[in-house]
């Protein structure tokens, strides 16, 4: 850590801080420029409260040298994660694709997308139980009825399912009904609530980052999951918040290279939600998975034109059987398998 | 609502859309240009789902005409909505100061900020007991304790109190201690399941607005609110996040006028979130009454170089003194007293 | 173009717009809704002047329907424009690869990474002589001389060159020099003077995106210089700013598909602009070329680490050549080759 | 400046850019931590290229401490600078208000429009002749006629006048015309070839800030013009662009405080561009004022219906007059007057 301190800083008061941080067991290097005074922390600066110096009217800046995250960083864990999801691996040579609709609205309709994207080879099945939605007056999901369809349409499928939460009060529901893979929302990655719940269970977290958060923010959110004991973390892109919206976010491809370059957890894309334009879907995969995304996950819908949310973003399972071709093509090319 | 089609749709296919619209009770206007042919819809649009008319391949945009919200619309209630907070109006002519710590720390901190800003002039008392702290290692405050020393602090300084909550389990510990306003803040504006919840009680709710929630999003979540039966909802503008970083977000007092163009709530603004700068509090408070605020909620620390947190953007009692001479010199120009 | 009327429109004003529109030769389709009237007109509506319409305080919106612009559009020029650069074409199967220093600095340095990527199998050369720097105090380019430099290099390795403008007076300059593409920088993407100017020529252009355009106001760039007679643009995505800071920009490859569903004229990135990081230049080449871009455009450099300018995103030849045969096994895989 | 070296640079690369750097008169602090390395330059760090020391594998972050401007910084001319417009101050006590039209139209309009400001009590004229429109297809003003008409009106009603410039080959007109300041448009606030050569000139600037530039980028192109020798820069905030678009940009008021705190020009606000809604224009001006502006830019028609751009956010010469009395109440409040 390294402490700016601003022109006018007194020497007391120098004198002072320096006292306070030594007792904290920290070594300092005073480094004294024309004008601006600078102090290098030596030690485990964990201990430091970065606002509270940040604070003080005499200091200028305060600068992290070392990451705000242990568990999440490569730094401390310098293999690639691979998240077991019932023996079948997130992370690693093999690439993974989830599958499936947006909404869960009845049997009929998640069974058969199942069946659709299994054949296809798609490795897990996607469906919306609880739905995050805009508006109080939309669809909010079939709730428990809906976790119910999807857990019974994987296990038909012999898929792994992944679904969102929405509260901590369903955790016990989701843990009782073998959901595979507890998805956390854009909207709530910041929920500490709902992380802390989730880090104390051992299921697999697919951790959305959240709109508008940074790659530092996203990877914080899911140091809170691993601190609750919680190792399963599944990081998922999925577009940020920018001035355009031609595009429904802005797919951020360089956010893969760079977790992957902080952290050892794996990363999936979700081109779906990113644009909110079905035709820009096949493309946008490939591209994750040239860029090094340990797999994708897209929005299918039997028939998307009915669908009961989110259809403009949905492929068909005729659509999504290309777009596996595509993907087994261009696997290898990166090291990979389909 | 506004249809518009893509050059290739089909008659076919316009003509079974008509149909289905028709069938819902709403009448068509179509206008064919050139290229494009053009539905105005007449009547409830509110039947029509949106998502599915825009996820066909032969829908170039659909346009919303009307509003998304309702209870919350300017146009479905054309007065002011003034809140009460045990007997104290948020909204109408007198402005609303409310000030305190981020974090409650010990009784004596909180008791005696509360006595300081009460001598000052504030009208309410804040103070997080439950905090959102990016880093799961950070200071998370002091929780149910931390509550219990502010609601009595509260009631010594006869001030009203304004407080955090994170999770809807513990709606009911506010209730029961006197929380007399119920702060969502920015990172959970769209967590729905606690906007839903909240909604239930008719409790003033203090609703921030999120880092990078628009107008409308922000104003849904007050829907989400009122949809509940809880009309008492007082918005809260703190800064939203841009390119920009050498202030914490971006204030955005624009924001103010907007909300008030569409709505009926009333809107407070916190300087302090905003820009992450004291010396940056005063200014902006008086600039924000200026542009027609409702009152201002800014963080008063007795010590903010010892702050827990957020010391940095904590201005002392004898600086909130200050900034309140300055709002009373400025209310009256604006038509508002203090 | 769709005209939404306020609740409070007279019907005296609706009866002087229509009159006015319907005297500029358009028909109008008036559309009665509950509380907002909606005017639907049909015809060419580049007449029309938006501007005006909106200033009136009767109403509420005005939505443009078909795009603003012509020439650029994929409507008027249903294919893919391919541009050639001395025989060699931009657009079309083959794939571009245009690589070379961000600065030239002497005629050895230019001419030895000329060889290297000419040997790698680069198919243009860029280097700065005019460069646009954040600082006045920074290197400027070598300017006129370092014009001559690369063209010289160009020629030795028989490598078409690209370099920047940054002002319409040296026009000539360019043109007797014989630079192949003239590039316009992120920074001038919206200077309309030297839009028009290089308009005027017959040179390729290539216009790179502003750091904060919309897909549609480069488009309109575009047109500027279209609407100039100068039909031969090529459009180059570097990276958008967005509140995420750890990469330079923000590269959005949903925008290589935006452009080639709404234009016809080909796109090349930049990744070494768009995220300032030299590790990540590979990984996101190939993503860009596996999202349906026509080219890349990367920088390299010799001795990166004592580049003058841009050093930390510069790639070495031999990394080069690394990228090269990335390119070369993924090109075939989406149809192109190199 | 502050080096952070990565964990895995050698001893040997160390000790290179240690005899590097001090071969350049710097002394060095060195600060060994658990993992990183720190380096702290002390002496004039200008002469270090902090780009190329940034391009090596083995440094993780440079890090400015001294900023990166000169004559722009208030910490080398600690008073407020006043400029003075033909003997009208600009700065100080005395606000500016500047009015006008956003484009020149006919002689008429602009000597009416001059009147009525004059009369109101405006101290300064705007208006285009040169506009840099979005789209070719657009009015472009009336150019060099445009530039007399307004030069004219300027002297009739003894008001100094304001106008855009676009291109440098432009500006011995606007010297030969006697234009009283030369604005520089936010999309050209980084043509810094307009910038060298307005900084050759000793006129007054108005710069204003580009739709997506940092305040320090923002008086990086203030110190082109300051380099230049030309110190007469008036600071412009206009917005910048953000997700929200309600409001045609982000008015960003916490950046009137950053550069009053970082530097000693002037700053005065413009409302109008910044919203782009004239019933927001005069609250946001009561606003920048309580915020410290020194003065502010407003769009004033006296037919906004008919103005050939930019009506909406055009107020009329009575909603200015009203404005002019909010102002006068507002100023002494804020310690100025008008």
């Amino acid at each position: 850590m390294i402490i700016v301190l601003k022109p006018d800083a007194p020497q007391e008061f120098i004198d002072k801080l320096t006292v306070s941080i030594k007792s904290k067991g920290l070594q300092i290097d005073i480094s004294k420029g024309a004008r601006k005074t600078v102090l290098g922390l030596v030690g485990d600066t964990s201990v430091i409260d970065r606002d509270q110096i940040q604070g003080s009217d005499y200091v200028d800046k305060v600068i992290r040298v070392e990451e705000p995250y242990k568990r999440v960083s490569r730094a401390f864990h310098p293999e690639d994660t691979v998240v077991s999801v019932n023996g079948i691996p997130i992370g690693g040579k093999k690439l993974a694709v989830i599958a499936g609709p947006c909404s869960i609205e009845t049997p009929d309709q998640i069974e058969g997308v199942a069946r659709d994207v299994k054949a296809a080879g798609a490795t897990m099945l996607r469906g919306g139980a609880f739905k995050p939605r805009t508006s109080p007056y939309s669809f909010q999901g079939l709730r428990d009825q809906g976790l119910d369809m999807l857990c019974e349409a994987g296990k038909k499928a012999h898929l792994p399912v992944v679904t969102e939460i929405m509260s901590a009060d369903k955790i016990d529901l989701f843990l009782h009904d073998h959901v595979d893979i507890i998805q956390i929302g854009a909207r709530n990655m910041q929920n500490f609530d709902l992380l802390k719940a989730v880090g104390k269970t051992r299921k697999p977290i697919l951790l959305k980052r959240g709109l508008c958060a940074t790659i530092e923010e996203w990877l914080m959110s899911a140091e809170y999951i691993m601190a609750g004991g919680n190792h399963n973390v599944i990081l998922c892109e999925r577009g940020i918040r920018t001035f355009e919206n031609y595009t429904r976010n802005t797919l951020d491809l360089s956010a893969i290279l760079a977790v992957k370059h902080k952290s050892h957890l794996p990363v999936v894309v979700d081109p779906s939600h990113a644009t909110g334009k079905r035709w820009m879907v096949e493309a946008l995969s490939k591209a994750a998975i040239a860029a090094g995304a340990d797999g994708v996950m897209v929005e299918v819908h039997n028939d998307p034109e009915h669908a009961w949310c989110d259809g403009a973003q949905s492929i068909t399972p005729k659509m999504f059987a290309g777009l596996m071709d595509s993907l087994r093509q261009i696997a290898p090319v990166v090291g990979r398998e389909l």
